[in-house]
Formats: C-alpha cells, structure tokens, sequence
C-alpha cells in the first residue's frame, strides 16, 4: 500500500476521489469483501419516506414558526450574533429571531456533496449522494471488555478501538472521541487524540472541539499531514459539535463551529436531544425543533464562509417519562429518525443520524435489539452519516469491545444489504432449474458453484452451526465469540504505513505545544 | 370477560368483527397498551417498496416459464392433478404445467382479506388490507429455557408457552405447534394440541395437517366450540402446509390443503426455501420459484372450492454456502423478503411471511440482531401475518422462553411502530415551546405532563437505568431478565373462560376418539 499523505495529495483534484487500487487489508474481517474494496457505501435501494410531503411541510412550518417568535439564544458568543444580524436576523439580547425561511435561505449555500479527505487518498469518503458513510461510537468516558470489566478508558484503549476501527471493512471514518483517554491530562488529550487517528488509521479524522486553540492544534496536525495550502480548498477534518438543545447553542459551540468553517473544514452541528427533557415529549414538536436548530447551526457555518461543508445531523431518542432514563431503539424514536432524514434531505444536505444504539451495559440480547432498531431508520430512510455505528453501550457513555466486533460485522451486512437484489439473467438461474431435472436440491448444480462464492456475505461473528458442535465448541454466546474475535483482529492488526518525516513533524508539534502547558486534569 | 364460544358467534355477521369490549387483560405485559385494545395491528405507515415494477416483472416472468417449462411435481394424489388438468393445465406423469397466466388467473377467486374468527369473538383478526396479524414460532421439536436447559417438548411446555402467548398483546393468534409434545403419542398429540390452543387461549387457533384424519379431528374440535355450521362460511381454523421446494408437493401437503379448502377454511401454503439448497443460491431465481410454489398451492385450494380463504406465503433464509448451515436475518434473506411482501400484494392476497428468526441457541446478542433484522422486511414491507414472531431459536429446532419473551415485547414495539407519527397541533407542541420561556428544559411543561402516558410505549425487559442501579440488581444481562418476567407472567395468568358445557364435550371427543386408537410413538 502506497500511503498518500502530502504529496499525493498535493495531486489530487479534490471534488471526487475514486479509489486508485483495493487497498491491502489489515486485519480480519476478511469474508465481508463487499465493503473492503470500497472507502464508503454506494446505496442501490429506495429510501423509505414515512412521513407524508403534507406532514414534512407541518413540522417545516412549526421549525420556521419556532425561528420566528421563540429564536434561538446564542450564549457568549456576541461575535455569532452579530453575524446573524448582518444576515437580517434581529437580536435581542442573546436571543436571535428570523423571518420565515431565512435559516433555509442561509443554508443553501453548503454544498449538497463533499468529500472528507483520508491521508490514505483511498480512504476517502464522500458525504452525500447515494453515498453512506459509518463512524464509530464517538465520545465514552468509559471502555468496557469481557475480561477486565468497565473502565475509564485510556490512551492505550483510544489506540486499540482505532486499530479495530482501521480493519473494520465497513466503517469509514474515525469519530472524534472513540473513547475518552483519562490518563492524558485534559488540556493535552486533543493533541494525543488527533495523533492516535492519524497513526493508527489511514481513515478521514474528526477534530476537538472543545476550545477554539484545541481546534487550531487539531487544524495544524492536518496541515502537517496533508500539506499546507490543501486544507484551504479540501476538507480533511470533520467538527462535531451539539447544541445545547432546546435552542441554545453556547460559545464553545459557535467557537468550534467558526473555527472550522473559517478553516473550510466540515461542520457538523447535532441537536442531542432526550424528547420529554431537551424538547417536547411529542415527537412532531421535536422534529421541527430539531430542524431548526440543525439548520441554524449550518447557518452560522455558512455566515463565516459561504460554501464550507456541513452536514445536517440530529440526535434524537426517547426516554422513560416516568423514570427519567433515555431510552434506545424505541419504536417514537425510530419514526422520529425516519423524519430527520426525510427533512434533512429535503434541505438538500448530507443528512448525518444514527446508529447502533443501546441502553445496555454490556453485549446480550438488549444490546443488539435496541441497535438494530435503532439503525434501521438511517439504513432504510437514507441518512448519508451514520455516526455511533459500533461499540455503543450504556446510552453513550461506554464504549465496549465486544459490542464493537458484533456492529462492525453488522455494519458489513448493512454494507451488502444497500447494494440491493439484482434481477438479471444469472440471478433469475434459469439454467439452474433446467440443471436440476429431478434432482432434490440445488447443492450440486453448476449455477450455485458459480455463485457460491458471491451469493452471500459471510460473517465470522454468527453461530449458524448445530446445537450439538455449539455444544461442543464450549456454548459460547456471542460475547464470547466477540471477545476472542476482537484479540485476534488486534494481534493481527498492522499499522498503515505513514511518511517517516510526517510521523517525526506530528511527534515534534505535539511535544511544542505540551511542553507550553501545565498538566490539567478538569 | 364474556367468552364468544358459540352462542356469540352464531349472531355474529362473520364479515367484519369489530371488538365489542376492551377484553380484561391477563398476565402482563401491562404497560404496553397499544396492541392491547385491538386484536391485531392497523398498519398506518406506507409500505417499503425495495423492487421497482420491471425488476417484479421480471420476477414473475419468470415465475410464470417456471410453471410453463418446468411444471410443478404433485406427488401422490392424482386427484390433485386431475382439478389442474380440468383447470387447463398439461399433466405428464406426476408434472403438471400452465400456460402461462393460468395459475395466477385461478388465484383471483381466493379473497383479498378474510376473517380468521376466535373463540372469543373480539379476539378474531383479519387478514389483509393494512391489517398486521403476528404469531409465534411454529413446529420446534425442542425447548428451552435458562433453568432446564434445552430438552424435548411436553404437553405441558406447550401449555405454558400458549399461556404465554394469550398473555402477549401483540401476538395475535395461535401458531400450529407452539412446540413439539413429545409425551403424547404421535397419533393423538393433535387432539391435545388443539385442545390446548383452545383451552388456554381465546384467540384463532391453527389446525393439524400432517393426515386428512387429524385435519378432519381439528375441524370436528372447531364445531364442537363454534358450533356446527358455523364453519361452513366463517374461517375458524387456519391450516399451515409446506412446499417440498423445489417445485413439489407431497400428499401430505395437497391432502391438506384439500381437507381445509372443502371446510372452507384457510390455508396458509409456504415454500420453505433455504436459499442454495431447495431454490438457486440467487435471490430473484429464489423469488420466481417461490412465488411460482405459492401461486399453485393457492390454485389448487381455489379448484377445491372457489373463495376459500388463502394467505400468500413464503418462507426464504439463505445459507452459509461453504458449511451448508442455514443463515437467518442476513441481508440477502431481508432483500428477498422485501420483494416476497411486493410480489404477494400484487397478486392481492394477504402475504405471510416473518418473523423473529435466529441460528442462535439461547437469547444472546446474535439471536436478537437476527431476529430484528429478519423482522424488519415484513414489518417494513407490509406484511399481513408474520408468523414465527416469538420465541424461535436454534432455526426453529427450538423454542425458548427467554427468547419468547424478548420478541414478544418487541412485537409490541412493532405495533407502535406501525402507528406512525402524528403531526398535529398536540404533537407540534406549540404550547410546550410558549410555556417553555427561559426554562433549560421541558420536564415540569403542561404539555409534557399531558403526554407523558401516551407519548412512548413502555417495555418490561430493557435496562435502560444507570450502570450503578443495574450492578446493584446483580448486573443481570436480558436473559437472566427474561427468565424473571417469563415465570412471573406464568404466575399471573388466569385461563380465559370457556362455556362448561363446550369444554366437557371437547374432552368427550377427545378421549372417545382416542380410545379407537393404539398408542403410536413415530
């Protein structure tokens, strides 16, 4: 593998990067070839339109009503506002109020398609379109295994999820925060994070964006890997902010959003919202309120540069209305997220939600109920980002190996699943039914020899076997299984290659820039 | 309660049973009351439509070639054959073929919904229309549960798992063979198993299909509890036979389809299709058998008698095609149940197909990930009856009580699902963002409190509390969960009523007719 930081880049035209070679495969996962020859999903099935066009335009309107007479607060960020101002906005204290459908008109000028640049140029992901792309579980202060239990996690376990990030055939991208490294003191964290995605995958990078300087460090280490002039006109690292829903956004969020919309980075701004808590505990209510948060985060981004890219990305779930618990998976929180994506995509937008979540603290039967439903509605509807695609437990706040394993498999078949059914000479077989005389079965006909091998995906993680050789095999469930398959893809997981002088520049900044701080540990 | 057992449905119209009363509630599953007012689900969501019309065409072209060109085997019953020939079709030895158009054109006559009546009358469903009528797993010779372990069905097991069905509210009628009761003779297990349906559940029962006698037993038990005539022109027994894909029908299955056709009753005729073994290893071949078996078995119910209920159905998994070991919820097995869904409304039948299917041998993190991914074609699809929705493990070799309960609960959570989302003035929320002010949050709004029983369903077995509550429980996974709702519900169930009179006369024919009988073990 030719690894691509810098100079290739350099030669790159940056509006569409089509993968040059398959790219070598570290790692296991070596049955699910649908997904390995490609950086990122090109989906061949319909998108699912639950809601009505009469509907859409209900919570539309509701969105723009909520704009125009309950605003937006902007909270410590005076510079923000007065952007909003100049756009025609009117500001009354940190509350900022839009005529109807200024916020859309605001947003038209994010491009509907853009591509997160990877150093690995084969890597490279593009956000939009049919195109579906899958990042990890983003942002757990614990880490969980079968063996050592829940955890704070460490840099050593930020490192290991990477490197199964890196050989999982069908996630693309790394999140910002795979798990929170808690032995890094917290104003140097950042600088370790961004280096650990940087050395320990070829995969696209998301960036801090806890404080505008975090964001600068992060902007830089790009710019050592990518080269200097390359991130002005591409995007190479993804910001993900939330806002402070119901329709707040404070200064560390417009800080990071105008970080990295002044660097033309992608920004991808998220209502996180609990319905019942963050917004009404009606879901109608919360879609259009989630609209308009989501669109005027992508506003604010398009005030500071006109053209940066943006996804449009809302989190919404459900929660226990008598205990107060977020809840995952659940029937209101899979018909809101069918919504979003319909609303997003009107907007004409990549539309980022999802996926693989779950309440549960560890691998059973909860955790993978909860997250299939819960990824089901970007899958079918078409979200363009599914974030939050592998090791999610416990509502996000631990991040599990074994649950790893199962959702990138999953994410596999997800993978094969948006290729579609082809109906064509050799898939309708009529040769095998004119093979099969009065045989009883298929098994030996040529047709099924010759398709053997392209048929079907195979998954290592699923027992198919019989009770008997389960039995014998020690009757091992699945988190198990997961938990000797996730030590094995480590044990054979193999670094990409990256330019020697490019490593020694990361190593030298981040040394700088740590030796100019004292430790902080809050 | 008052029980419907044959005085209320002698003054029945039979058409439409619409639910007189909210039926008392046994056992729990309290706090999901969608599915518990209604006997079954009224699908309010639009159906995915994965195929578009020329790949369907395409599909049923060659369909209609297989019927034309390689015919149908019917195998021991040249009686069957003789209704084809009369019908139009060729026969040449035990092959009978159609012009093409001719099998679909004998299907018209079969209605495009019926009523499947219950003893209980506000128990009946209906098949078709935007009607979703789930059932549980059907035919396992095993059981299982986390105390006993995995052992042969009883009698006793098939009583306790019909009570657990009665107590489901989202499960809405009998499967043939809730399990396997492996201590009752071979030859009289269908008297008890129809006794047990009907003694332990008031809702519509499935009859037995393995000889025309036990068939002819099953109808004689539905008269004895709906009363003689009834059955003549009111569906009371469903009757589940198989296909002996490829292309071929036994007499055990033409025979029962005959017996049931000339009652009236319904048949349910399922190609069970292990992609690769009984159908090519390639879905849209898989389709056009399929969809060319279903087709005749229909044809032949309606030459036995024109207007007899019938239920397009299909069963198609795909295999590991290097180990031959059947796969369940994989993608290539949800593509083709998307398009099985497509290709049997266009014919204007109610379609079956479903459910929560698994390879895994206990309730772990593989078998709900399966099960909710083969769920989600009919569900997503529009499914009419989705058999096998509770309980299946181990390929259907097994019925679990854990696993019975965790689907259960899931099928409630479908019935919410298929609710859709309302947008309306209350679901838009208006007032909730007007009382909202300055408030960081929507818990203590009016509007909340309003919506707070309604807004979500609630579910038993999820553990959506803190990792610190859940430890202080004992860290149990859903498993050990299930075990404890599964017993309590058992515990809590009462026996629906049923007319004295009525149940003394079930036990009289039972024994009469099993005193005319040695005891046959195989």
């Amino acid at each position: 593998m030719t690894h691509g930081d810098r100079d290739e880049h350099h030669s790159a035209t940056g509006t569409k990067d089509v993968p040059r070679r398959r790219s070598r495969r570290t790692g296991r996962f070596r049955d699910t070839p649908t997904a390995c020859v490609s950086p990122y999903i090109v989906r061949r099935i319909p998108g699912f339109e639950l809601l009505s066009q009469e509907a859409l335009e209900g919570v539309e309107t509701q969105a723009d009503w909520l704009l125009a007479e309950i605003g937006i607060r902007i909270t410590g960020d005076p510079g923000a506002c007065a952007l909003f101002k100049d756009a025609g906005a009117s500001v009354d204290g940190d509350r900022v109020r839009f005529d109807r459908g200024l916020v859309r008109s605001l947003c038209a000028t994010a491009p509907s398609t853009f591509t997160m640049h990877a150093r690995n140029p084969s890597r490279s992901v593009v956000f939009g379109g049919d195109n579906v792309v899958m990042a990890p579980a983003d942002g757990a202060p614990f880490v969980t295994d079968m063996k050592q239990g829940r955890r704070y996690g460490t840099i050593k376990d930020h490192q290991n999820l990477t490197k199964l990030l890196q050989c999982a055939p069908a996630l693309h991208h790394n999140p910002a925060l795979i798990c929170e490294p808690s032995d890094v003191p917290v104003n140097k964290r950042h600088l370790d994070i961004v280096c650990s995605q940087l050395r320990y995958s070829d995969k696209p990078i998301m960036g801090a964006v806890s404080t505008p300087e975090r964001g600068e460090d992060t902007l830089e280490l790009a710019r050592i890997v990518f080269g200097d002039g390359f991130l002005d006109d591409h995007a190479a690292v993804l910001a993900g902010t939330a806002v402070q829903s119901p329709l707040t956004f404070n200064a560390e969020t417009t800080g990071a959003i105008r970080t990295y919309a002044t660097a033309n980075q992608a920004n991808m701004i998220t209502p996180f919202i609990i319905a019942g808590a963050m917004s009404p505990a009606t879901m109608a209510g919360t879609l259009a309120q989630a609209h308009a948060e989501a669109m005027a985060g992508i506003a604010l981004s398009q005030l500071v540069r006109k053209g940066s890219p943006a996804l449009y990305s809302v989190f919404v779930t459900t929660m226990d209305l008598k205990s107060g618990a977020p809840t995952y998976g659940t029937p209101e929180s899979s018909l809101a997220n069918f919504a979003i994506v319909q609303l997003g995509r009107r907007l004409g937008l990549p539309v980022r939600c999802g996926g693989h979540l779950t309440g549960s603290k560890l691998l059973d039967a909860q955790a993978m109920e909860e997250s299939v439903a819960s990824m089901t509605p970007p899958v079918m509807a078409g979200a363009h980002f599914i974030h939050q695609s592998a090791g999610w437990l416990e509502g996000g706040l631990t991040i599990g190996f074994e649950k790893f394993i199962a959702d990138a498999e999953k994410c596999s078949s997800i993978a094969r699943l948006l290729q579609g059914l082809d109906v064509d000479d050799n898939t309708l077989a009529g040769d095998a039914f004119l093979e099969l005389g009065d045989e009883s079965n298929f098994l030996g006909c040529g047709h099924t020899l010759r398709n053997a091998a392209t048929a079907n995906i195979r998954t290592e993680l699923p027992d198919s076997d019989s009770f008997e050789a389960w039995t014998d095999r020690g009757s091992k469930d699945t988190r198990e299984r997961a938990y000797t398959l996730w030590t094995r893809i480590l044990e054979d997981y193999e670094k990409p290659p990256i330019n020697s002088a490019v490593d020694e520049e990361l190593t030298a900044y981040c040394t700088r820039r740590k030796a100019s701080m004292d430790d902080a540990w809050y």
